[in-house]
């Protein structure tokens, strides 16, 4: 019963397929092939809007690459505590930015919120001796799983460009999140005010293909330039892009992630008062203490602790592909710790 | 007749197999996972001693990283005027050194050598106000093509170690060059002296997978950081590394760079006199004027313009996959312009 | 009656005569000349130990400077919230490391301790997604005019050297501390395991004049080269040595300092219980509430705010040169806000 | 007899004098003192123009900074081979502007032209896979002491301008260029085109004062950032300033670079034939021969060797406060090896 990682499962059936459709005869590198030139079209129906797409390898480069487009070195992000960006992905934003500094925000179930980050733009109001906010930085899920409302995003969004600053989101779990409020991709991104989406689908069934969503032209020059100088430019760009495809056909993208969910929705029942978090995704949070904890881990089960310094907190974490045996011996296991 | 590139060609069927392959079930993360574990053995196999191997997505990423693992940000390279970390990496090499500076020196074919390397190194000894030299970058083969002997490696090396420099060898096409030389993986690296190695696979018959190869474990620690921080440490890493491990298996590699060789050197007997640089792998020069290139052009043949400033000079690249019906056509043709 | 910084002072008037002195023919340039050369051993007989001295233009670069020589890019630097690299540099470490981060720790007075340390050194332990603590920062006094002891500093050495990290002290204000502690400079530096300390002259009565000191030799390559590359090495180096050197001759440092130590102990004895931190240096922070502040002000006193957020806490510095009149009338302002 | 540069001359009495007479009472730190707040009038009445002024440490600092305000991490600045910023900064320029590239124009005397400006960017031209050229730099005089035109400069400017670049002149002896060429300081800037000036009084009889002159306000936020990032944002500032204000005052700065450019065309009549570059600032290369050289040196002649591969080529620099009984002993040196 492995629920350690989104990360450690394997590929769609439907996107192996796709890749193996894609490798026939020579295509233009770099991204001059269909594959990739179709994909501002698919993403901008999708999204219900012109938008650039640019393909990166991780989610850590979209990131990183999305906010140094909108960020100068002497510029400050601000987001959770508890976000990717400053806690897995080892300074990357930074040395992308050229030594911009994240600033840290704190608020529930790793969420912010727009009142924080007015809080914290009062600290620095043009002083020539600090770093300029420039950029917020969401995650939709969050770290926990746990979601922003289209009104939370604009509200955010309503004070991130108040301020002259762009907001991104980190959307590495972006289809978690629409599968789940039943919202459209627009309504859970530009509409309410976000101006650059890191858009995942290894986590949820691909390979290996994220993309940035620029939906301000503005921005291109920059993303694709610092793209290329991050090694993110695929010269086979079109095995990445026959992923994306793939991922958004038919809506491949929102049937995976709904699985999920449903199958998290069920542990989180099964688990009850031990929540430390609601469960609105497909990460299930909980706190039943260290000696629960280790009773799952003798029992089988397979997963991360999560509060760093307790030890007492553990995440669950269910995958796309993960079985439903796993699933309901889990959910027996966790009723159990009672 | 696609001639522009390698990186225009499909991916070989035993590396689409041994993706599928790997597609089973769960595995271990950001490669924990049993293939990428598989990989420091693979290779130690293929180059007879202990090395150290870092997946990337791109041969970029995978020079600019070994460099910056070798070279301060007070730091130089050497290397060739058409080298592709100069040209074509649009600065990822002082990008990920922190401002390092790339020292450009001539030769015939785009090859340096020992004397080169030498003279330049006259103009620095120490200077305070001045970068310190502190790598030498070559590329085997070349970007034209031509090979490096492990004596002029060893040579390159000598004067390069004297200094106090590491030696990096940008191995995109690596493969094409032991194909050609009859020479072992160690010969023409470590044994001739090479400190860190990017090993490319995608021109070759990959979907995407290149590696930096390091041959001296001190290099590890920063590679591995700057691979994180460059957005290169694959969540998914397993996909990457079957790649790479049926490259390498049995000689897939080899196989795949012999017959492109082969057939491009069949091109070169037929495109004689107009050689601009000597067939040894799998590129073709060719100045035959730019009125003949027109003509090649227009008979269906496609491929770049290499000499940049004149016109008048085209590169013909056999991929792993060119027809041979393509080769002959094109065969056909360039004896034709005679 | 001005207190808001001591970089509102001028100069001393024997370090003006060192300059003119230093104003006599030719000199070598970049720090060949005979005033730049006797810094070394001046700085190592009042420090008690071989050291390196590195002449910069501000304590900024100091900071940034020293920090960088022992922090890779993918490191961090642990430091209290306040400290100044972290709130008035503008990023300038970040920027000199190449996009390293800052940790921020919490404490009284602007004081981090050697359990503080630990506790956050907790979080990292290898982890290959997070930054690498490298450095912790100190500031000697701290940015509330706090002290360190010796015994305090040695336990955050212990912590900080057990975790293969460097101990840097902001010693912007390092003066102001030996006058305080009556221990010698050895003893709150070296001795106490301080690898790097910047060493301030410029706010107590240098035109500007501030060092980089390295008991460690290790550290000076990098030093030399950051400080070149960031346009810091002065090429009329001799003006700036003439005024270490006065500086430091026949103890004016400590004489300019203790001057000002004791004038701010007695604005602390009239402020009583409205002190917000102990006055052990030349600063006194007072929160009186909002109302006082204003009638300070009214009053003709000037000060900064300190407590950002809340405007109820304000910072008052004596410089080494600030009149005693000016002192006294200050005192009973103090003393009639009750 | 030193003649090795005129950064080992002294400071002038008037700028001695103006420290000295600023060194009056508490003064507003970084940059809000009368002084500093003077120096954009003062600037902009020479030129002649409003411009903005930013005051640095160093040379190296106001190139980098001034450089990277106009460059993005993945542009390029276009140069002379020799320029200052390529050979004797350790690359600042790169550092400052997070891993931008130089690229090495030829040009007798240390010059670039407009046609050399023209030919090197035909290679570029959008190449996603290239670095973008972003700024043409010159040094005016050039490093060998040459002068470009009103009408060479503004030809320049005519291509930088039309490729969407930004021209960065080095002045870090623009006195010498203006005393020399009897043009207004607004005919050899912002009249012919320049954008963004490195203006050096360090060399010329101040302690260590140097400026960024920015002609477009566009650069303002830009260079301000990063010269506090860097280090440089003095926090007594009034003590540069006023040396910036007594330089420029009453044309001192015209009256004693002329004195220096007259002497060395004295030195430059007497070495006639032996001159490797002419005569025209106050800078006199020679190339008799290596065994002229020595003679020189026996006789007690110090200067540098410049030619840094052959070893026969020397650089004589005439300070502002040279002694004519060295010159004319110079003089007859130089006469006598004819």
């Amino acid at each position: 019963m492995d629920f350690t990682s989104d990360n450690t499962a394997s590929c769609a059936p439907e996107i192996l397929a796709a890749l193996a459709a894609a490798n026939v005869g020579a295509a233009a590198a770099y991204g001059a092939d269909a594959w990739t030139q179709r994909l501002d079209r698919a993403f901008s129906e999708v999204f219900e809007r012109e938008a650039r797409v640019f393909l990166v390898a991780t989610g850590t480069a979209a990131n990183a690459i999305a906010l140094a487009s909108a960020v100068p070195p002497w510029g400050a992000v601000l987001c959770h505590r508890e976000a990717h960006i400053e806690r897995d992905e080892c300074g990357a934003p930074e040395f992308y930015a050229g030594g911009a500094k994240l600033i840290l925000l704190d608020g529930a179930h790793a969420k912010i919120d727009a009142a924080g980050v007015e809080a914290a733009l009062t600290q620095f109001s043009g002083d020539p001796h600090r770093v300029q906010p420039a950029a917020v930085s969401i995650s939709q899920a969050s770290e926990r799983g746990v979601l922003y409302t289209p009104a939370e995003i604009a509200a955010i969004a309503a004070v991130t460009h108040g301020a002259g600053m762009a907001l991104h989101m980190d959307g590495a779990r972006f289809a978690s999140a629409v599968a789940a409020l039943g919202r459209t991709p627009a309504e859970l991104s530009w509409r309410a005010g976000v101006d650059l989406l890191s858009f995942g689908a290894t986590k949820n069934g691909a390979f290996g293909a994220e993309a940035i969503v620029a939906f301000d032209p503005r921005y291109g020059e920059a993303i694709a330039r610092r793209r290329k100088r991050g090694g993110h430019l695929l010269s086979k760009s079109r095995y990445a892009a026959a992923q994306m495809l793939a991922y958004l056909e038919g809506g491949l993208w929102l049937k995976l992630a709904a699985r999920a969910n449903a199958l998290a929705l069920g542990l989180g029942e099964a688990a009850r008062v031990h929540l430390s978090a609601p469960v609105q995704t497909n990460q299930v949070f909980i706190r039943p203490g260290a000696a629960a904890l280790a009773k799952l881990r003798a029992a089988g089960a397979r997963f991360y602790d999560w509060d760093r310094a307790g030890g007492d907190e553990g995440r669950l974490v269910v995958a796309w592909d993960q079985s439903e045996a796993d699933v309901r011996a889990m959910g027996a296991l966790l009723a159990a710790i009672g």
